[in-house]
């Protein structure tokens, strides 16, 4: 009964095999393998962009970081929720990456409303050289609170942000948890929805360790070439990270395992709301979700040996964060549910 | 007959197999699953560092660029050889992860000469605030020229560094292969020749993907692991690169790797020697060499499917790079040796 | 009638006269010039810090940055008021230089309560590597509401930073002029209320260009003087500075100076609030005010001849920021006032 | 006897004069002075440049640092003498400011060759996303050792940086001994010869802390400026830097300055190589030599009062730099001469 993270599983047994027979004979090195040519059609299809520039890295900070310093300068504002993964568990790799600022915008449930959004930006950028330049809007699909964005809601974000020139870059770290739950397409959730960089995630979902980084428009590309080598993300053995990729991408495998995923958080919190007393924090949408139950339920659950990241509130309720994953089973749901409801 | 890098080989499969072990059910993310717990232990005790720090990355150039960054300021010079893998080969790296600037010690096939060093030392961080000042030493071994440096003559340069109370890093990206050709303990040569940090490199020597950060003192350790966070480089599944490391390092693996290698590289290096107009531009001591012959070599290698670094040079000689790896074969050895001699 | 900013206005005769004086013949450049000497002793008996390191840099945000550079590292949490100077005004200069993030704690009339304070850096830190760490506290004083800080309000917000064992540093750009409101030392308002290090300003009341970085623990001086010759700042004719700021110092020039602006800050705030229709934004303690008055007033003032920052409000009404200055007189003020109440 | 260096000196009296009157009064801050307007048409009129854009800062180092900063990315190579200012005596400046690599030529007595720049250039940027990109060029005129390129000798080394399609930069520090040494308008040794971006130097020659930015293509100054706000090198009381460059520029006294602390330094050139046994390191094309004599010409310099840098040379001769400035006089040559010869 493991809910701490999607990262605390393993890969799919497909991504697995895919890694070993990769592993045979001689390969070009440095992203030059065969199977990255694959993995990069493979990306343009999913994602109907046929010139789309596509990249792969081990990490989603990495991702994220790159993809956020690749669009924007170091005096530039960069416009995301105040609880972003990017603002608060990446240790200011986007800075680090970007030198450039985040700048919050508060909002319920995870999720940036059009109209704060907008308020931010009119007022940033507005003294001249003495503040920050606007630079770019990142939004987080599934959010840290594990509500998704509908396309029509990016597309709300984008358009302001767009208005006024800046890209826009989608930190999907669980992507295919955002479709699988709206049922969009990926084009729908990102370019025709105005996204124009894309971290592509695949770690949390049953890969090992591998995320894409998608440019819808190539003109950075060799910007980007140039970043993550400087910053020490060009694998030499990179195969093992194309084949990851392509494993992921055939035959709808990226969808399954999010579907999976999805349909088992579906599961939990439909338990969790026929439980007295158990409330849910914020919507759930795709994966994850922060109920509250009353005192004891820790105990109970901790003796089951259910596994989960878990604290007490003010007024003696207690909270949780609950992820399941590609290899959540509707046992390990159920018994979790029973263990509660005991 | 493939000879471009050791970085074109795939894992050997006993670090394959421990990775699909490894994928097995449930593990803490970010560094705390339990295989790592028995990687520090190898590594210290290969080391005989009991004390020491223990960090994986993925990527030699993340280990080089965070290990330095751990050890200097934003305006120290970084004294290392002019031809150093973190000078021509990593984008500026080093850089970007410190601020400091890499100072050029010049030196014939690969090598730092003490003498020399001395002089660029008592040169540099003498004009008080306008100048950088004198940060630390790093040291190739391996060299970029296929020279091996003995723990004597690692010793040899670190001691006028260390008497400026300067740390030591050692770029062992081929660290077994240093050990196979000189028959030093780990220990002898590092901290014991007076290094400070050694990044321990894997992936070149039968792994896919995974460099050890070794800290003999372990006070700077905690510095670190935010700077490999703020890198993006720490891996949510972590596992994966801990199921690696620990498979190499058991049952001396990465030692009979690395011999091979370098049994193989001395092979060749004896087979060009028989064959008339062929000579070496550097030493010959692991497992790469930089040999030169008659024109019409290339021609003959690549119609026998020979894959390797090649040039022109301006006597209309040719030039090559060979690097023998751990799968490397006598019988491509020989094939090579015969498709040239032909 | 000049009431846009102190920054309007040229230095004072005295300050002028010094520099004049200070040009004659030869003098050692970078900071050692024979008046640098006089000027650390005069800031150190003006603090009472006999240990204090000094230095001089022509501007407050190279003071700020480089203050806040000196005792924080790239992964820090800067803690800082959300409208500070440092935040708004300064195009992200502290995190050029410190590479650390500013994280904001609100408050109304540009100050912070120690209780939101304390929420902040207890949320703050608190997920081991994934987040930034607390680093250091930050205090605008007077801020940039034009408000200003007790002694006994700046303890209440050191003590819990230094609780954590943070460094606190003040912005003290306008530094003389929250000395005259509160009538509080030199030393009171800084090291006897927690401050370690000061920018203390001398260009907005009365110097043409100067401000002193005061470490009243010397033990990060080397590191300042490397990053002030790295940033540019280190001057080499640096009597330049060292005449404006002894000048300054000299028999309570600075003191003087600042009282003038505060006085005439006040008659303009009295006679404002005798004004039908103004009121008051925030508090006015010093020297900078925030009127608000009824439509129409900004058109008589500016065909009165009055120069200051202007904007409309919502309502109808209009918005003002005013400010004294040393060279301010009443005369100013007072027809500033009548042309408002005209 | 002060021939220490040329920032030993005040700065001139009309400087001082425009200074004084410059502070009368009120001023838009920030650079939106009136005197900036008027220096912008000066610096245009002086380099037959109607297009360009100026900015002013106060060190030299800020000049330099920032020009480059805006004219290369954080994985250029910035190609330089290897004995440049910009290398040795800006502490690293140039890249905290741009992150690039500083590649550096070397060339005897100062200067770079046009083959052995070719020769660099034709090394760097060779190896794709592995090594740093051939970014831009800098030249020093006056160089470090005192010597002088003509307008055709910059036109030989910008010319194959320009093929490469590299923005050309000069530290100009000196820039008007230069011009005083080879009797080059300033067109002529700047865009007229390939220069993109100058450092137009007052400090050193007359003023007392300022220095230009010249960009003769005015694409980049916006970015200029934030990056000068965000290094904390925008002045609020600009004035004082306008009223100095606008004197320095006014009726020829920049070229006035500088052809006396020339003809200064060929007065001391002149009487040295009268001396028996003094010899010139480099050439003596400016106001800055390098002689060498027998022992105990310090001891009696010393002894006479003459301040410069001096050294011991292994051979027991010693060494010396000797610096004049716009306000040596014949009389201090002479004593010196003198006392050398005594």
């Amino acid at each position: 009964m493991f809910f701490a993270s999607d990262n605390t599983s393993g890969a799919a047994p497909e991504v697995m095999a895919a890694l070993m027979a990769a592993n045979e004979g001689y390969d070009t090195s440095y992203g030059a393998d065969a199977a990255m040519a694959r993995v990069t059609a493979l990306v343009r299809g999913v994602l109907e962009a046929p010139e789309a520039a596509v990249y792969l890295v081990a990490t989603g900070t990495a991702a994220n970081a790159l993809a956020i310093a690749t669009h924007c300068q170091p005096w530039s504002a960069v416009f995301c929720h105040d609880q972003a993964h990017v603002v608060m568990d990446e240790c200011g790799a986007p800075e680090f990456y970007s030198g450039a600022k985040l700048v919050l915008v508060p909002g319920a449930h995870g999720k940036m409303k059009p109209e704060l959004l907008k308020d931010v930006l009119s007022r940033t950028g507005t003294s001249g050289v003495h503040g920050v330049q606007r630079g770019m809007l990142t939004i987080t699909n599934v959010t840290e609170a594990g509500t998704v964005y509908t396309p029509a809601e990016v597309a709300a974000l984008t358009a302001p942000a767009r208005a006024l020139g800046l890209p826009c870059h989608m930190d999907g770290a669980r992507f295919a948890n955002a479709l699988a739950a709206t049922g969009a397409t990926p084009a729908e959730m990102t370019w025709k929805a105005g996204i124009d960089v894309l971290s592509f995630g695949g770690t949390k979902n049953g890969c090992l360790g591998v995320e894409a980084v998608v440019f819808f428009d190539p003109a950075k590309a060799w910007e980007f070439e140039l970043r993550r080598k400087r910053g020490g993300h060009l694998f030499s053995k990179h195969r093992m990270l194309s084949a990851q990729f392509e494993a992921y991408l055939t035959d709808g495998l990226w969808l399954r395992l999010a579907g999976q995923a999805n349909t088992m958080g579906n599961r939990l919190a439909q338990g969790l709301a026929g439980i007295a007393g158990v409330t849910q924090t914020h919507g759930v949408d795709a994966n994850m979700m922060f109920p509250e139950w009353a005192a004891g339920g820790h105990a109970k659950l901790s003796d089951a040996g259910a596994r989960y990241y878990s604290w007490g509130l003010p007024d003696g309720r207690e909270g949780a964060r609950l992820v399941t994953s590609w290899n959540t089973t509707a046992e390990h749901v159920d018994s979790f549910l029973a263990a509660l409801a005991a």
